[in-house]
């Protein structure tokens, strides 16, 4: 009897810990929210911030409940198990796991979607944006976890006999957001005056560099816990998963300050000014670099991915503003979509213990990416053509100019600052 | 002997986990404090931030201090148990939970404090609204425990045979701070400008948006804190606690996101815009309306509770700036008076599985409602009014009208923007 | 068999709570790196703010790796116990440990690095602060945990025969911070006009008091992971650490209030105002003062404590500023030097249970304090007088007046505020 209670408590204390681990995880999870609002409030004009603060809040507002009601089902019949959603489940008296874990999905779904607010900044219509939320909350995303994250035989794993690497989501998560944003990007054109008449680039820079860089530590605090908080707190075999949680904690945190270091010395070799917002994107760019891998790169293999992912930034930057002349605003593309690939395919060399073939392992990865980028980019742009074709995608060339607070949300995020005078109806400023 | 031990361990642990969880959730309660401050910031005028600021540091540093030496105690006497403070237990044994407890506590008292601030923002005096907090800390809120969340049987239960129905102070804390903030503002008067001689208002825009919005986001985040940690790991039977935990976190997540879509809605109807602060504070109402509810709601349940909390910002903000003319600056009531009442009231409602009759539930609430409402108003209302009688409640129209950081701070929060001519010792801006 | 099972599951469930603990403090500890560069950022002028986003960006990602690759091995060796670092301990079985403690001292370490980051804001050269930060992560601090925070004997006890008494580094951390920036601050000199030619004092105001209490406040929240999250969630005969914990958490409260109340009540009686920014560093330097004693202050020292270490700020910042002619721009010594000094020092005579005589104790603590102190001061003034002989220190004086976000890093961090016009590429404001 004895034994019997003090078995039974173990079980429960494990399940205690485990879950409370998930929650607090979650909960980080959930501000990179407020760093993603914060980093791309920074990074565009001062006219159009509100509209950036309103797509980051509806991002989350109408993904999330669409994911409730409709991702979760898709995922499942994509995965060939039915349509089954959380709260199909209420009923019955599993509701503890399925409800907290839908939750821990729920917040890497939507980290997917943020990701694309910052490409398509400044130009796109509020209705447009919230429309492509909806399709990538119900469909796009849950269609990359059919393939890959599921508990079913994936996609990627049926096609090369060998499972994709992707530990917390950095080709997932990340890159498939980057590509996403890429792509509705293109699809919408450059902002105006963005291009000369030449084709060469101006620079737009972002209103407020402070809140960039908060939105840039609010992030990669909230990353710990998408990086460490993928690895639960004990194994299968119910033992203390130590060994993955400290990897994971290291690699993560070498792979987000060489990212730093990797982008400002490139910068710096260009330029000679070693640039701040390419110093707070290339310690991001690390953080996506390192994220399908954590768990398995060696100490050396996370300094050496985090250079590349951060050194990568600046030219991957050029090249999409210069040669595909594709108005990334947020540089969300460099950060979350090339990072996010080339850690992927880094998995294999820095594996601190691989057990299949090295080429097995690459093939793996290389066929996991390129299906995930096929489908979103294909997605992507068959939504944003419509909304396009429609007349829908972009404001009008007048709103695009006085920009998108006043026109799209009645209102002036900084009215006693800048050119326009402040209301003084409490007796002046 | 061997199972002895285990069975030590096994409580030991036990406590170990409820224990970390209570603190870490503290922390993310604590961390609303700074949420509030951007909030608040953010929806005032650039001449009143810094007072704004202060009086946010100075609900937390004063208040934290009176509930410790004064608070606890006036709660546990008016609850029929003796005048006893955590630090008279320090001696003995017991201090661990006390203390730790104790802190739990006092993030919840700190967070109806600080709720006031918003509302008599720029032209309360320091001193009046420092006075105000030590009244609130000391008393007020404590009697409201007494009533409610007390281990006596408290007043509402006495009264109905029913016991209130409120899991993490949405009416408690929430509607409690802002039924406070209404009757402050309505005791202060307007802020001068506000209105016209023809009783028509005017709008006075806060002076940054982006803070108005990073304050939602760092709220969201310790709102989970909030409503989840306000779940036990355990249940008295020492079970995991998780169809409880996992309940919680997704119905605070979904009334967030759908009080979110109901102010935007609602506002897109009546001007054809979405407007960004109605979003944001929506967001806020929505997980205001779930917070006396979130352990007993269907997710259905949460959709509608947090759709209508939504909803009935824009009507009741119009309400309260039309028809009763108080200037109430950020909004305080509709997102924390009339959102809380709401939530509290729908309990029997979305219920998803009442024990007791619908009726019963109803009138407990009704009561739970309104003997808070009228105690919280009453003794506010008197210490406003014996202020203002004293001539100390609002600063003078000189200092009105040249802010609040000049007059009670000698401090400018921007002085390189604006109007004003920043200071030039180092050589120029 | 069943006991066995029993009793190794609850030795791996304690392994999980105590790492999962030290995990989320870790996180908490992190995300005072954006506390600081919020903090910072809001003191300096508008031409100086992206110069200190990146060197508090920089000193996280060049430090962190530094103290990876050579400061653990350095603070190993200074010890006595050889050059040993945790990647070299990648290959055996221990990784998951050595991994999560070493990301745990990581936090610390970066936190004394930090600090002096906001004593010589606005004419060190880049080149020269990174110079410096290698330093302090590869020796300076790594020699300072050799002397106290050792497995070995350290110094203090070799000299006194007493332990030196710093829970969480109020010394340790803050106060040699505060020291190491105070020395680096005087080396210097201070920034163009920021003395007239007859010795007196010019303000330079900073250039956002939100950003700058944004800081304080995201600080506070770190800082609970910083105290609370230095007491383990077990002693080390397998118990639940509850007394401990609820100390910590209690008295760091305490004197986090009591330093807000202490700064204002003398900034108010020294000018009749209440300075929001003292009022605010008030709150830190209560923190910094409790910092080395939380666990065995009792509830009224924690109180008496955080009060003096708030009321010496003002008190102390005048002294640096006028008598010492130091510019410390963020007043990083008040706050953290003299304050965790006081602090360091109070340790015997607010003891709940002093175990050895009040004057040993008190011994030990002037020797460690005065150590720390000499060696801190010393090294530090090594390090900027050989950049300063090297003519690398400070940038030239055109460059500081046009502001270091120029000439260091190539943007503006307002381009649409301020005198400068912004860019119009995309058709205007």
């Amino acid at each position: 009897m004895i034994e019997s209670i003090a078995l039974q408590s173990v079980g429960e204390l494990a399940d205690g810990i485990s879950n409370v681990w998930i929650l607090t995880v979650s909960f980080l999870i959930f501000f990179m929210h407020a760093g993603f609002a914060m980093l791309e409030a920074g990074q565009v004009r001062a006219k159009n911030v509100a509209n950036q603060l309103t797509k980051n809040l509806l991002t989350w507002s109408v993904g999330v409940v669409v994911f409730f009601l409709v991702g979760v089902g898709v995922s499942n019949a994509a995965a060939g198990a039915g349509f089954e959603t959380p709260f199909m489940a209420e009923a019955d008296a599993g509701t503890a796991e399925v409800y907290i874990n839908w939750l821990y999905g729920a917040v890497f779904a939507m980290t997917a979607a943020t990701i694309v607010s910052g490409a398509v900044a400044g130009r796109a219509r509020l209705r447009a944006y919230v429309t492509y939320t909806i399709a990538l909350a119900a469909v796009i995303y849950p269609v990359v976890i059919a393939m890959t994250w599921t508990p079913e035989i994936g996609l990627v794993q049926e096609i090369t006999g060998t499972g994709f690497t992707d530990f917390a989501g950095g080709m997932i998560v990340h890159a498939m957001g980057g590509l996403a944003g890429l792509t509705a990007a293109w699809i919408l054109g450059p902002r105006m005056g963005r291009y000369n008449d030449d084709g060469s680039a101006n620079v737009i820079p972002g209103h407020s560099m402070t809140f960039a860089v908060l939105g840039t530590l609010m992030l990669a605090f909230g990353w710990y816990g998408f990086n460490v908080g993928t690895a639960g707190v004990f194994t299968s075999s119910g033992a203390f998963n130590g060994a993955v949680l400290g990897r994971v904690a290291v690699t993560t945190t070498l792979a987000m300050a060489m990212g730093a270091v990797g982008a400002g010395l490139v910068a710096w070799a260009k330029t000679g000014k070693v640039d701040t917002l390419y110093v707070a994107n290339g310690l991001l760019a690390g953080l996506v670099g390192i994220t399908a891998i954590p768990h398995i790169a060696t100490w050396w293999g996370a300094l050496a991915v985090g250079l590349l992912a951060g050194a990568q930034l600046p030219l991957v930057f050029s090249f999409v503003e210069n040669t595909l002349k594709i108005d990334d605003v947020c540089a969300v593309f460099p950060v979350h979509g090339s990072a996010g690939i080339l850690g992927a395919l880094a998995a294999p060399f820095v594996h601190h213990n691989l057990q299949v073939g090295i080429l097995d392992a690459f093939i793996a990865q290389v066929v996991g990416v390129s299906v995930i980028a096929a489908w979103t980019v294909t997605a992507t742009a068959v939504v944003w053509y419509v909304l396009k074709m429609l007349g829908q995608a972009r404001v009008t060339p007048e709103h695009e100019q006085e920009g998108l607070d006043l026109s799209e949300h009645g209102v002036d995020t900084y009215p006693e600052f800048g050119d326009e005078d402040g209301v003084v109806a409490d007796g002046g400023f």
